[in-house]
């Protein structure tokens, strides 16, 4: 069993503890948080132990970090981390900035360490049976993408305004996606966007409507709608369009319950909130985490995706703010 | 182009009308009915003749009937059609009562004509497309059936007294269905009904609700279920599970049209109304008559088949009479 | 009834006599097409008269024209039948040629006759059904839609070469269903294409790929997805996301029959040809025009919105040859 | 936290151990199982002791017992936990012999321990929803049910050989919905079986095959489908039809995933094996019983619903031996 050391007890670090604690061959050894009582109430009840980064770097039994603290810290922890040898899983984003982010993927790959960087949509079971079934060739040569992600409710406008905006903050998830299914790098970048939802997003600053068509040197075409509201719950879709066909994922219902009536026929409503709706994808990230202390695969993505999402991210704004095509 | 002879000028005998127009094989010649008014209409909208009965079939060039006039006429204007050499097209029900049916089935089978008894369902492109594939092997052997007809909404209580009861003026058309499907005869047949939707139709001395099973002499099963209200729409559907997997055919849709809310996704209504539901079938019937006066093929369904369906719904009345199982 | 002439006897017009001849308000009185035969036939199996376009015209009964012959012509035969007072029925497209169809379209409006141009696609009962929702506010307020417009095979290079391209000839369709549900006119364009179907299509100096984002001055988005081969189907369907909810039409499929095996189930396939799948639609045309005659209503679709398509696909066509966004 | 000992240490006692160590309000104390190696992977992975029986019911802080042993030790081990004062928590079915079960039941009762029988399918999210709207009145009034209960494949017919048949063993899950379901007890059964799937299990002297139907007192209808082997996967279906509509619950897809071809749409298998389609129900389960010990509530299912399932078992077994229908 490999000892893991946790940083951060917030809810996602929650998560990841009792998913670590599930797994037979991780053990939560270390919980460190600033927050002296999240940090104990995780760690009796995973039978691990409070510490200080620095002890729990310390300790060489150790195998593996997991970053889930604050967006903020996510590079510093991680550095931190591979230059004490641990492997490390660190929760999306990257960092906000693209050119420390890219400074410090460059520092953290010459380190060698494993960088596991934990893009959660990549292991939902859905979008990773439609991505192996397109890859091997279910659906012929895949031509264009569409993506599909509108939220239940937008954010707090507090948290808007220190998110780094609709394309780093909601649809940088896509563009991980999109780059993950296309098999190509997009070249091209076009985005519209809109206040639709809240006047208070646009007062911000940001939008919370958006359409992002991206295109690769083929000329594969993805088209990404993202929306902070959807008026109908958690519209997590892709569609893949390949020579051969269609393949796409749909919505996770709540039950399969339909009731019939005069109207027509209902379906239960979708699953809502992102923890239950990535419930698996987040077992499955500390199995694959296993896998990696394990050397039986290497990260299936890392910092060096997060890099080439977040670029895309920004070439996304700046063609809104422009009205313009951006070139990658 | 086969003159043709309508005797019956109601709603179902518009439906055929229009259809005998609509088909290039066909031409409405004359039009029957003791109503003067609704003969005059029909015959003029269609650019036909009113005739007597007589008339009609006095005159040479008339190459098939279709008798469209009340249940109790539908023997002896077939025969009568018969005898004067015409191909017959008889709505359903032959008649109510099994002996007389039985022995004018015999006595128009001896005068050769064509007879075509049109159970309408038979003739709808997604039963038809289901029997097509089960007889084509799409599932390996058929083991069961399961038949769900259930109508929107009961017909007035004086209709019901004089129905025949629910086995022969409603599941007969089941009956006729699982015959055609099951590629046997039905053996043995068990019936339970109930009164569930209008004390009235109990007091007429009927049931609203039946459950059926029919059993063949190799052991296939069919499970019938039929409601005179089925509190969302008419509900027509059918699963046969095979050997190799299971297929059925689903209820149509007014549009293809869904609303997603808070709540979950909604579909559109059924069609509900049985000439909206089956408005294709009944087009298939005047094309199925068309090919046996071009002699292309037999009647599908023929007077024996009405016979065998009577004999199962006087059956299944008894069954349920005695709660018992009935052989047939 | 109203006398009908029918300009054009070709796979269209066929169709639209049809529904003429179904609709008792309407008569087929005149089939006019220089191809003697197929005018000849066609006036026989309806019991109309072949004539030339004078004749017709000259004829005070006739109320209406259908025009159904090459698209070049669809201009002088729409003024020549308003200018001899007729009310005109005129299949898509107005014209290719964006300053032509202007002028024209003005000369039209000024001779005060009844022009409708039949865009068939408004006329489908799912998306007309989605429309009369979506207005009625069965999802809110609208932001954004998606259309889907697939093929299922592309058309012969030769009639690429002369089609207009992909936007004038197929994405028009989308531009007007576009114009037609969100309820405010387009002001920007952004379209990117690609050759990604057959490199002959890119020779013929055309795309069979496109991805195309509308933006109203409100701010609603659009978009468009097109291709000339979908490898699945004839694929049409329209998502429309509002402040409450989202609604949309799906494809219309073949029959209702499931197949389930081990691999999962199987839905059958989509009604592939697009006379089979826009087959209702092109019967509420012919009523359309009926209730047009009959003074109900003022053309659901009329010439100056053939020329906002028009405009809308010449702006699309710059915007992707010049990679930009392209106000309107 | 609740101190829990575990009889039995096979396929089912550990899908129970691992749900009671994921619940917080459980500790897993004692595994006993007379497979010493078994037991002590068992206890060994979740921190738990080895124990005999006796040494298990002794230790005065255990309060509940899982009985997940050989169904022929169900009784006697459930009376000896109930005696020694510890709540039970017993897997179906209560025993073979309904005398036998009869007497144990009251016994049980007696003693006044909290006895849960756990019947899975009652705490299944999908049948739990449908369940709980029915009895809301989401569509009326309750009339009649369709359960469908198909095995993806046979069990070996050694197994069959002792499993009491196929009314004991597998319809047996089918009657306890359906009591749960109708809120009436059924007073009639009317069976009809076939052997269809192996004549190896006809030669055992069992069926593969049953179509049975209940009938309550106030006259609710329930049909029952069974098969040994569905041809297409684990087939979990349940239609409840009431006086203003239908509810059901449809098969888990083991993803979202749909492929479109030519040939149609195509969704992904059904959870085909019980322990994955279940899972979330075996889970319910164990929060289930720690509500029960926190006093929250009382059993839903206790011994007493054990006992009339299988009368029911044994009406259905009768009444398809005799060719008639069997009062309660």
């Amino acid at each position: 069993m490999h000892a893991i050391a946790l940083i951060g007890a917030g809810r996602i670090g929650r998560i990841h503890a009792a998913n670590i604690a599930a797994d037979p061959r991780l053990k939560l050894a270390y919980v460190v948080d600033p927050v002296a009582d999240a940090a104990a109430a995780l760690a009796r009840q995973f039978g691990a132990t409070v510490a200080s980064l620095d002890q729990a770097l310390a300790d060489p039994s150790v195998r593996g970090v997991v970053v889930a603290s604050s967006t903020d810290t996510h590079l510093d922890f991680s550095l931190a981390a591979a230059e004490a040898g641990k492997a490390v899983f660190c929760e999306k984003p990257l960092d906000q900035d693209l050119a420390r982010a890219r400074a410090a993927a460059d520092r953290l790959e010459a380190l060698g360490a494993p960088l596991f960087l934990a893009f959660n949509r990549r292991f939902d079971p859905n979008f990773a049976a439609l991505q192996a079934r397109l890859a091997g060739g279910a659906v012929g040569t895949l031509e264009t993408l569409h993506i599909i992600s509108h939220d239940p409710a937008p954010p707090p406008v507090d948290y808007i305004k220190v998110s780094g905006g609709i394309f780093k903050d909601m649809v940088i998830h896509d563009f991980d996606m999109a780059r993950w299914l296309l098999g190509e790098e997009p070249t091209e970048v076009f985005a519209s966007t809109s206040v639709l939802v809240d006047p208070a997003i646009g007062a911000a600053g940001d939008a919370d409507t958006a359409k992002t068509i991206l295109r690769t040197g083929s000329g594969r075409l993805c088209v990404i709608s993202n929306s902070r509201r959807s008026g109908y719950g958690y519209d997590q879709r892709i569609e893949a369009f390949g020579s051969k066909g269609m393949i796409r994922a749909q919505n996770q219902l709540e039950t399969t319950v339909e009731t019939w009536g005069e109207e027509g026929a209902a379906a239960d409503r979708f699953q809502n909130f992102f923890l239950d709706r990535y419930a698996t994808a987040y077992a499955r990230e500390a199995e694959h985490f296993a896998d990696i202390l394990d050397d039986k695969c290497a990260p299936l993505v890392g910092y060096a995706d997060g890099v080439r999402a977040l670029a895309l991210a920004e070439a996304a704004a700046a063609s809104a703010a422009g009205d313009c095509l951006v070139k990658v």
